[in-house]
């Protein structure tokens, strides 16, 4: 039996302790939150704490908590020699304090409170200092997922930022086109199937190969007609940079 | 039985073709191309040609050919007061010549052409400028797809741009993601299930709500490392005022 303590009870967190406590080679042991809220929102029946100092033993620390706050978090632990990872695409393993036995368990997902998780096919990106650590770490990964890899902090930095291109800043495009069929009295679902075939065309081919569109076209009438169509000026700048981005890819290929 | 020819075998024109010869109601009569070359790729049975003023009589003339020579095939079509429609986004109904009778078949869709495409999903929009075309059209688009809707001009030019955002500019956005994970020895394929959850969890909530990341967070310290870690300068660019388009709507709608 794995004993886990999970400190933070936000997108991850939550998503975290209600993945574990479903697998029977690990105890959620405890839960920690800074404020009280965070913990009565949290459906789980085991043992809560707002201090620190008050931690239960346990085989592996996991701090969900935002990134700023991981290295505060880790400073503040009361205790020595144990294993603390935390769960940030951003934050380096060398952000924990040394004085425990640091490692990394990110899951490369996009987590909101409210909407369940199958962590079955969720990439687990893991990292430790030593090789028995990161052995318990991969058993760990493994009662939940089926994608487990291990992936050094540089490397990670560079997969955070390519997460960050392919959800967040996809999904406030997607909120343009919201926006743009809401404004229009046109139902925003007739957009899915297109938004499913562009998501799922790059399982096979490579977005390069995938892309169609005025730009990729170099269709200048229909990006002008398209520019004087919208109202607001980031969403302009937005059109016109993406555009570019397109056409300078295309050249920067052909050379 | 409904009598049509096909104009253009590009993405559009070869998917269409190979979607109606599988209807027993739809009779594909001729495929025109400008150039033999395109009209011998095609996997088609039936008359074929390059001239014009051989178009066979049918009920419906499909053109599906580049936006910008639509107007032009159309002014060159050798009869009158037959029923022509395209099949572009961008294009109004009335850049068709009036020696026909005019429509549109615009199917929301990303085509390659070395794709499968399922039309019975895919949004076909519909307009025309007399009501039996429109009802013909309705046919003809119910024996391949259960999403028929009636959308005129002026509402299909928003929504080929709301397509431009959440699908050509999308793409973009997983190209970059493809060029990071490849420059860093990760694979593309550890990205994917981020991509379809973040496209499938806007069928059930607005893309607003569903946004996380650290521009949603404010969290600049991030940022700053992100920004650090990019080469290309419009990439730098993107990820800047994709940020700042993602702090601005969170403003915008707080007022």
């Amino acid at each position: 039996m794995i004993r886990i303590v999970i400190l933070g009870t936000g997108n991850i967190g939550s998503h975290l302790v209600a993945a574990f406590e479903n697998v029977s080679a690990i105890e959620v042991v405890q839960v920690y939150n800074r404020s009280e809220a965070g913990l009565k929102e949290l459906r789980f029946r085991g043992s809560k704490t707002t201090q620190l100092d008050q931690l239960a033993d346990a085989d592996c620390y996991i701090i969900a908590v935002p990134d700023d706050v991981v290295a505060q978090i880790s400073d503040n632990l009361p205790f020595e020699n144990r294993f603390v990872v935390h769960t940030s695409g951003s934050v380096s393993l060398n952000e924990l304090n040394s004085k425990n036995r640091k490692g990394v368990f990110y899951p490369l997902q996009t987590f909101s409170k409210n909407r369940k998780v199958y962590f079955n096919d969720i990439p687990l990106c893991l990292e430790a200092t030593n090789q028995k650590d990161l052995e318990l770490l991969k058993t760990m990964a493994r009662t939940i997922s089926s994608a487990v890899f291990e992936i050094d902090s540089e490397k990670r930095k560079h997969l955070h930022l390519a997460a960050v291109f392919v959800c967040n800043f996809v999904n406030h495009l997607y909120h343009i086109g919201h926006e743009i069929t809401e404004n229009h009295q046109l139902p925003f679902s007739i957009l899915i199937p297109l938004i499913k075939e562009t998501a799922s065309k790059i399982e096979r081919d490579a977005p390069m190969a995938m892309q169609t569109g005025p730009a990729k076209r170099n269709d200048t009438s229909t990006m002008k007609k398209h520019l004087d169509l919208l109202d607001i000026p980031i969403q302009k700048e937005l059109y016109k940079l993406l555009s570019q981005a397109i056409s300078e890819s295309y050249g920067r290929e052909k050379l």
